[in-house]
């Protein structure tokens, strides 16, 4: 099974971490192809940057590699129900997924997210996800490039989040709100002995449930292929021309 | 008060609709600046479509105009949390518009819209705007496009699922989920003795209230002007430099 | 067009601090006439008082004027309902009104209220108007008419909620829950640099919108004019004969 | 113990059917005082007419009467918040207490009114009692005093409609929707075989528990006492002076 | 009328505390059976011991007893819906009816339990409920069996979170989240001054007033009676034969 | 990995039906174990039997075999909350997990089970799974044991109700409702063109999945471990000792 994982964002290290990632809990069938976006913001913190990552994204799905299935590894779910509009493999968001996931092992939980100007849009996503009444989200005010730099007070930070979590929410799981926090996830699981869910891994096993049971994006309703038609400017080169 | 109304497809003749119903409810002070994206689809039905509006919009509306307020005149709302993020001025859309303006006279509401595809992202609408208890939608199963060129079937299509919500979803009044609609306001108002709601008029006029109010986006949450960063590809002319 | 705004309470010094912000804002072809209720309570502090100023808030709806549209300027949204089927323009509450507004403007948001005993008939409209789960309730325990007679403390305790609303509910954006709050908006709103919304000055907007529209309430459904019925003891001067 | 049940329009022979179901279901303790509104309409058909209801319901409830509990044996619970203010003894709405009732022995359930323009009121009792996702509400299209009046069509269309719920709500007990309905449950329930709820009946079991418990309505929230307050024009004789 | 009380534990004294409070409330007419459960767990405490003492409480009320109702003594309302499907007459569970208690004399009230593994399943109850916006639930942090053998400390933790209830949750009323602090219902009311509710007490009024009625449960849709079906191991005595 | 699939009632035919379905889907080094419970009914059609078939299950996980992860083969997701807490390894519903799987690929998507008296427990899972406005229920009209016994018109009453769900309620994917009707899945998936999901397979890859990224049922509330306490009657042999 070939599953690519597209990081919306033009950072190549963060999709680098993204990757070993990926890789570490795919099945022994599964190939990761981890791929970068071509074009947009080095970081995806909040609509704005959003909205530029997803032409981006749509060009990397459809860009005719033979796949059985893709994750996006923005933890916004950018771009998500484009994504399964355009191609005909199933799609999974890393938020998605671990809400899917955490929902499978807890009554309560939060997601730990990086900067406060996410929380509206991740609260966003909760109610879509039908998990608004159990899910909170909290920030810990990290930029996401500080997590792919290394900055020293990042732990702290999330560890921090995740203890009000635990005694405020009263969680009983954690959801780490950013690819770009992937890597923490065991460790983070160690030391507050409760589950400790990261969306790329767990994005990584939805596609392959969602492959090895045979199935695909429904495209009898709004994931039907996109409508022929003409294209204007600079975007032109991504239409949808053939597929 | 100058309000620029962004056509987020790039079809122009749809613009000018637009920019006669705007102009036809805007108050004697308020100038109307229409503007169709300069890239992107020719018409926005479904997911794909609206991802591949977003960019274009921004650019209509960070073009450095000098505007009161703006309408994105798209009914599915597309890009419109990320256009409030790149503006100062307040941004209305006009599916939003039109639910509060249906909220304020009647219980029930219908949503007449295109195609059955955009029938789950309106639904998504209906939802994040607090009606999705009041609110159907219901297709007429015409194409954005064969509005703008006059098919002869539209308008009976169209009457036909006006006459079905006022009966089988004791709707008490209705809204026309397609920009392109905006020219039937007031004779389907008239033949079926209930409000008829257009999001583009009911958008200018939510504008000019906001404006009149004084009142702007909220810019310390999820609105929060973008995060100055790098951005890679065909979309960095579009880069949030300098607002 | 001519806008009613009644104060559905009888204090007419009330009256005049709401006809000078609904003037404030008022287009320039809108002429405001403000009315004091002609009988009830003083003040509208919760259920009881709600229930005996309606009587009054119809009798000035229908005792003949000739009006575009109406405001009921009460915080409640006192008899609104009542109202809408009352007559035949449209009538639009300082509540629902700010609350369309503020949805507009920001994810979450809270409405700072008088006394606590008015937070449960107000987060009941929260959740009639579907915000339910994005706008708090606060109440800065100020009686109604100490706004009117000019508390030295009540700006102090205003201003203290506001500020816990900021911090504690994440709020990006405050309702002034009072009609006798309205002359503080713009002081408020630099004060803490979000938009700072008052009822009044909201709801003669969204009139001017609506009737700018050519919209009126439904009268298919809820709102359908009363039948006529005879009518018993001290109300029947009331009774809907002649409309 | 001693039960006040207010019709709260002014049809004293409504008020006598209401008197005689409530006493059937009353325990021998029990002793039902049947009262009709001195003023107001004479049949509640939608907002306008329960607005008008009110002051004679509140005059009722504080006549000073020495009762234990009270029941507003209207179906749109016109008035309850203010009556459960204005007096120290629990008061139960019909509407509330066959909702209660039927939540106790079924899942989905309908209730069955008369005119359709009373859809929209209980549809927001059945929001505000919880149970919006499992309660329809239906018209028989029956006007109230039709129903006093014997009209010899109503028990058909009645029947015709609970047919109909049954098939198509997946309706598990029917609530009848109208105080003048009280007569009719033994034949119904007999005919259809399911539960058939009566709201006057039900109130009155339900206060008498309530009573049995030796508790009242909370005072230190939205229901505390009215506070003090000068009241002008006819409504003033109601004005709360000493209680 | 003659009322079952199954306490779905197999302590025998806590049926006894049971079988008092249900006594002092019961009407004239009322005969209270208290039976203990043949079968189970000491106490129920979580998911876990709830299904245990499921079969123990379905072989007590389909025992035989001439019951015209029934009361489910353990507030995580154990097998409620299999006892619903067990018997003809109305089964009522002790949190549902002190939730409808309570949803008819407060606008927000708390439960206070027993251990914090009780919140889930607990706050699961408020949600089908339908009070999930409306009841929160806190634990005290006292096993079941400490309430039965007299914890000097259990009041105090009890009084405790009833004072964070009322002053954090804005409660207006508290309902006592376990059958073994029924005997405390009359002191802590007076106490805190607000209505205090005991689901078994408000079981046995319900259970009256149900059967007072003269409705039973629905058996046309989820509590239709149990299929006839073979039964394997060691609970076939308890298999389906004969009802 | 081992995977225990229990199959909670005691029809052995049933449980070789669904270890062939879990196998067909099993990654290459997962090991699927079914096994049929030893004590219970033949078969679970609505709460009574499911209250009977949860000691069996329990019984039957915490038998004492090494597994990584179970699943609960019925599709009411029978005694799943105890089951959890009974043991350390992640257990899944299969209902829970074809509801997940389908989020993952459709808006709306109805069930199609056995018979009507499974819809309210069907739609209450819908209600705690967070997907009630888009998922509806149906029922085929099929006993549990004729699926088994090859009933000859069962495969057209289930794809009588297929066909109105796409057409009717818009479904845009199809849950198999009963963990007799996993063999259809293929056939059905390919006469109707969309995703037909059946929860025994995707159950078997969410436990997969859960297990490959190392997680485990939170511990820290709801499903934390049963706490030791004495036992009477039948199910002591079954009383949480040693784990």
């Amino acid at each position: 099974m070939r599953v690519l994982v597209v990081n919306p964002n033009t950072t190549a290290s963060m999709t680098e971490k993204i990757a070993v990632s990926a890789r570490s809990v795919a099945a022994p069938g599964t190939m990761i192809e981890a791929m970068t976006s071509a074009m947009g913001p080095e970081s995806i913190e909040g609509y704005y940057d959003e909205a530029f990552a997803v032409p981006g994204l749509i060009q990397a799905l459809t860009a005719g590699g033979d796949f059985d299935g893709a994750v996006v590894a923005c933890f916004d779910d950018t771009g998500l129900d484009a994504a399964r509009s355009a191609v005909a493999f199933p799609v999974i968001g890393i938020c998605q997924a671990a809400i899917h996931v955490a929902a499978l092992l807890a009554h309560r939980f939060t997601i730990v997210t990086t900067l406060s100007r996410s929380i509206p849009p991740l609260e966003g996503l909760t109610r879509r996800y039908g998990v608004a009444d159990r899910c909170r989200v909290r920030a810990a005010e990290i930029p996401v490039l500080a997590l792919d730099n290394g900055d020293p007070e990042a732990d702290a930070k999330i560890e921090s989040e995740i203890a009000l979590a635990l005694k405020e929410d009263r969680a009983e799981a954690i959801i780490l709100g950013c690819a770009g926090m992937t890597d923490l996830t065991i460790s983070l699981s160690r030391k507050f002995g409760v589950p400790v869910i990261d969306g790329v891994t767990a994005a990584v096993k939805l596609v392959e449930s969602v492959v090895g049971l045979g199935l695909h994006t429904s495209k009898i309703g709004g994931y039907a292929p996109p409508l022929p038609k003409s294209y204007r400017g600079l975007l032109s080169p991504f239409a949808p021309r053939d597929h």
